[in-house]
Order: C-alpha cells, then structure tokens, then sequence
C-alpha cells in the first residue's frame, strides 16, 4: 500500500508500505478514506522536533473496518469510523476517567503497540488498529459519507476534539466572553466549540482575512488582528473594560501563551491545547496574582467524539470546513508545503 | 497604640504608632480583638523576602466597629467583624466576578489606599479600614464571640479562605479523592474545606503527630509521611492503584508543587494557593501531556467569607482548632519564633 514517510526535515515522501494484518484478536483493520495534516506533523517537517529515521505519519483518519480480530465485540467489517489520535483501550482507570489520551495501553499512529507490533500510520491507505472496541468510533447509520460530511467526520479525529477540549478547558459557555489565540484549524473549530457551547461574545485573533471570514462562519463575534499589548488592549476595548473570562490558546509557543494570558481577565480561564513548542513553563507568578486557572493539554479526542458526532451527523456544526484543500495521497509532500507557508490552512489527504 | 513592626529578617517589634482616625467617608474604624501571623509573615521574617523599611504587619484580624464614615451604609458602631486580608470595594469588575483580590481599588494592610492614606496593618491594636463597606463582612448576632468562635471566626479572614480557595481550585467534591500537600495551617483548613465539599478520600501528607492528629479531626481519612516519588507511590497505593482525582498545593516551594504533580492522576485537578515563593514556573510539558488543570493562586476571601461563616456559626466547621497557641500582642515577637521553628501551627494575637 502507500504510505506517507517523513525522513527529515522538509523531506515528506509517498511510499510503499506492506498492506496491514490482523495481529491480535483486539484488532481490526481499516481502509483509510480521508485522512489529513495536523499542525503538530509540521514540527518534525520544519525540524523543530527531530526526526531520528524515516517514520510513516499522520494521525488523523476516517475509513471503513475491512476485517476484525476474534475479540472485537462493537464493529464489524463494512462499519465507517473515525480514528481518535491515539489508541487507547476504554476500560483502564485513565479511559474511565475520560482521559484517554492517558491510556494505560496507550499507542501512537506510527509507533508500537504495548506488545512491540507496529502500527500503522494515518496517512496511509490502510491501518491495523489495535485495541479496536476502545479506539474506534463507529458511525452509526453512514456506510459511504458524501465528502462534507467525511471532512466533519475526519475533524474528530483530532482538530475538532482539540478545538472543543481548548473551550472545554477554558470553561467558555453561557454568559462568558471569550477570545481565541491562534488562526490555524484548530483555533478556528475553538472558535466553533465555543460558539457550541453557547459563549456570548467570541473574538478571534487572526491577520488572514480567509481565516478571519472562517472565523465568522463558525460565529466569532469580533475579529482582533493586533497583537501583544496592543491585542489585549483591544480586546478589553471591545469587551467593555475587562478582558475575557476564557482565553483558548491554540498555537503552542512561548508568543501564543503570553498572548493568551495578557486576554485573561482575573479569575478567568485559559484552555491551551497547542503543543508546547519551545514555550516557556508557565509563570506561576502572573497566575498566583490574577487568580488564571489553566487546564487543556492533549484532547482526549476518544472521549469527546460521541457527543460532537450527534451535532455532526444533525447538520448543527460543519467544522470539516476548515479543509480548504483537498488533494490525493499521494501529493502528501506538497500538502506539507502548503500548509507549511500557509497557503491552505487545513489539507484533506484522499487515499 | 501598639502595634507589630517588622524591622528586617527575624526582628519583630511592638511599637507604639498613633491610634487610627477615618480619612474618608467609606472608611471604619475598627478596635481589633483577634489577630494572628500567617505563613506568609514568616517570608519577610525569614528574609526569603526583603523588607526595605521598618513596616507595620499583619493582614488578618477580627475585632468590633468603633466608628464609620457617612457614605458606610452596610456597618454601624458595635458591630462584630471580620477582615478579609485585603481591601476590596465590591463594585468593580473583578469584584462582581468574585476576584476581590483583583479590586481596581484593591489596598493591602499595612500599605495605602488609593489616595494614598495609610491603611494600618492587622496585628496592632485598631485599624483604619477603606471601603469598610466592600471590605468588611459583618457577623449577624453576635457582638462579643466567646474564644473559640472568635478564633475560627479570625480563620475566614485568611487561612481558612484560603485552604477553601485550594479545596475549590482542586475541584474537592463528592466522590473525589483529594490530596492535601502542606500541614500548615493552610494545609490543615484544605483538609476541612475538602471534607465540607464532600471529598470522598483525603488524604494528608504530614510528618508531625500534632499535624497529623489535627488532620484526622478535620477529615483527613489518611496520613502520608512519606515525600517525592514514594510519598506519590503510597498516595497510589492508597487508592486502589490510581493517582488524586484533587490535589491541593499548601505550602508554596519548588518541591511541593513538585509534590502536588506527582500526586494527581491524568486529568486531574490542581488547586494550590501557596504563595510561590522561589518556586519553578509551572511545568506546562507535564501539565499538557497529564491533562492536569492548575488552578487558584491569591484565595477571594471577601466572596468565600459568607458561606464559611454560615457554617462557622452553626458549628459545622471548627477551623479555629488551627489556633495551638494564644499570645498577648506583646508577645509577636515570641509568636513568629514559635511559627517560624514550627513549635506552633499558628499563633492567635490578642491585643
């Protein structure tokens, strides 16, 4: 089968990978029909994380359950599901918490399972899943999705899940303003987890004028282009003189985070899912004194998907529109470009 | 009137200064009959922190209304009151959100007001009191408390606000295990706050006996002596092989907020109200990868005051048992030797 490879920096390549098979009777196989890029994977790509040798990647994907081990009791072959951006097993302590990002059998695409097999990565034309029942999620009543609907479907992979964990984390809800740091896909389905969630006021920041008008689709309320200072300033102008009750950091730098906390009214809260890159530890002093409560980290993407599906699959959100690109598998290397120089925001990978 | 000036490290005086008269109409004029040294006293005392000038100290007291200013609406002379450590007007925006520490006109004791008057410290005979009516919380019914309630009537003014404020940041509840990292005074009112929420399990990490026996009266379920990775092992251990659902962060170094993440389970809550004091920045790879929300800082006594003081009359909670020893004014200089080598939990000041 074909397969995306990263062997460096800037070195994205489509390659021939051996077709999965069943492992474990806890398995089963999917045949990838979308799958897409993730901010994250632009972090080995740019090199800020290095790549030790060539690894399959993408950890994001949709498909349909060709065959399943002995063991698997909530799919069979023919079910259309969606991938969360880990495994996990759905019955440790860390599952039934909801935490499943913190499975204690926990696998990444592209790595080894707890019993050393390999797993397939998303960007690829098929995946052995392992820990099927835990992992999957089985999409009721959807055989064959018409491509919209496949794009929503794929967001709860990882992007949308992380978007709602980031409005989540930052209790943004009834009554709350909220302003939103980060443009990228995941900012943007912030900005609609909010909306969802019922926030009255949602500013995002955002200089791209396609970003800002996608922002406004899914129901930013304000658009704030400045930055530093003079971005707080502007969002305690439109706010009425008090900065936000709930600030989602959406990037991941050290720039993203002093943002965020710069828009945190006191007492507010900021939900943070961008993957720490080079960001500083956060300054227990600023928060000490302005009473800010930080939560987020890694979705857990597993936990949230059956309740955005419902809204999904009901016409109520449509984040699959933060693809603005679609290409075929294997133009995998310039669907890195492009959303390296953020040509596209988000790119949709056709199998 | 007399009152504790603190000269440099481990050099507390009483001294006499002028007895208070109101400067503005929104002030009161309040005769102290309780006051006490706070775990934070014993920064300056111990020169963690400088002290530039000789200054006036202390920031909890309770005591009896002697005189108020014409615009004071909510206080009359006689009335029985008690002092959230700082000043707060109850109008402003973060006053409205509960963030009283994070007043616009916000004044420290022993500091100034807005205007620039001299806002007396605690530990003395009598304090001016700005903004007396956002301030001040009256206590209905009583005007002279006999010593045990006034004792824990003085605990809502700081520390008992405060290990409620870490108990509440943790999201201590029903059906929630909680950790209690600190067996100070503060530590010890987080065990009562975590028991008064309804905490299913608490535990307290605690090496003295006379800590340990407070803790079990409080509600500590169990004791953990043990530190680091083995007092995180023991915490497991306890609970069945899976880390605090709450974990309260007392004390305010390096090592206990190090103590406090090794004790929370993924995806669980870390309320510390220890004022960071050489501590770390927070580390956000742990905090994201473990999905652990961090929040609390400076405890908005003025909004918990109401609550706590329903239950401190009816005789639910007793925090004023964090009282071990009771000295004249004239003995502060004995009070913070006795706190600092932790010979007592705390010392109550009569003036």
């Amino acid at each position: 089968m074909r397969a995306v490879v990263i062997h460096g920096p800037g070195d994205i390549r489509v390659e021939d990978r051996d077709y999965p098979e069943l492992k474990l009777p806890t398995d089963a196989l999917v045949r990838v029909t979308a799958a897409c890029v993730c901010g994250s994977d632009l972090w080995p790509y740019r090199g800020v994380r290095p790549t030790e040798k060539p690894r399959a990647i993408g950890h994001e994907f949709v498909g349909v359950v060709e065959k399943v081990g002995d063991a698997v009791s909530t799919l069979a072959s023919g079910d259309f599901v969606i991938a969360p951006f880990v495994v996990s097993c759905g019955n440790c302590p860390s599952c039934r918490n909801g935490v499943t990002v913190a499975c204690s059998h926990r696998a990444a695409w592209g790595g080894e399972d707890e019993h050393g097999h390999y797993v397939d990565a998303g960007q690829g034309e098929a995946v052995r899943v392992p820990l099927a029942d835990g992992t999957l999620v089985r999409v009721p009543g959807v055989t064959e999705p018409e491509a919209a609907l496949a794009a929503s479907l794929l967001t709860l992979s990882d992007v949308m899940a992380t978007g709602h964990h980031a409005a989540v984390s930052a209790k943004a809800g009834p009554g709350r303003s909220v302003v939103v740091v980060g443009d990228g896909a995941v900012g943007l389905c912030g900005v609609l987890a909010a909306r969802r969630l019922g926030a009255r006021r949602i500013i995002a920041m955002s200089r791209h004028a396609d970003r800002q008008a996608l922002a406004r689709e899914f129901g930013a309320t304000d658009i704030v282009a400045e930055r530093g200072a003079d971005g707080a300033r502007k969002v305690r102008e439109l706010l009425g003189g008090v900065l936000a009750d709930s600030v989602l950091e959406c990037v991941g730098t050290k720039e993203s985070m002093d943002q965020a906390l710069r828009c945190t009214r006191p007492g507010g809260s900021l939900g943070y899912v961008g993957v720490p890159t080079g960001g500083p530890e956060l300054p227990i002093g600023v928060l000490f004194a302005k009473n800010i409560s930080v939560a987020g980290g890694m979705a857990p993407a597993r936990t949230y998907i059956p309740e955005l599906l419902e809204d999904v699959l009901a016409g109520a959100i449509v984040p699959g529109r933060v693809f603005d690109v679609e290409m075929p598998l294997e133009d995998a290397p310039e669907a890195y470009r492009a959303m390296d120089e953020r040509r596209a925001i988000k790119v949709l990978l056709r199998p």
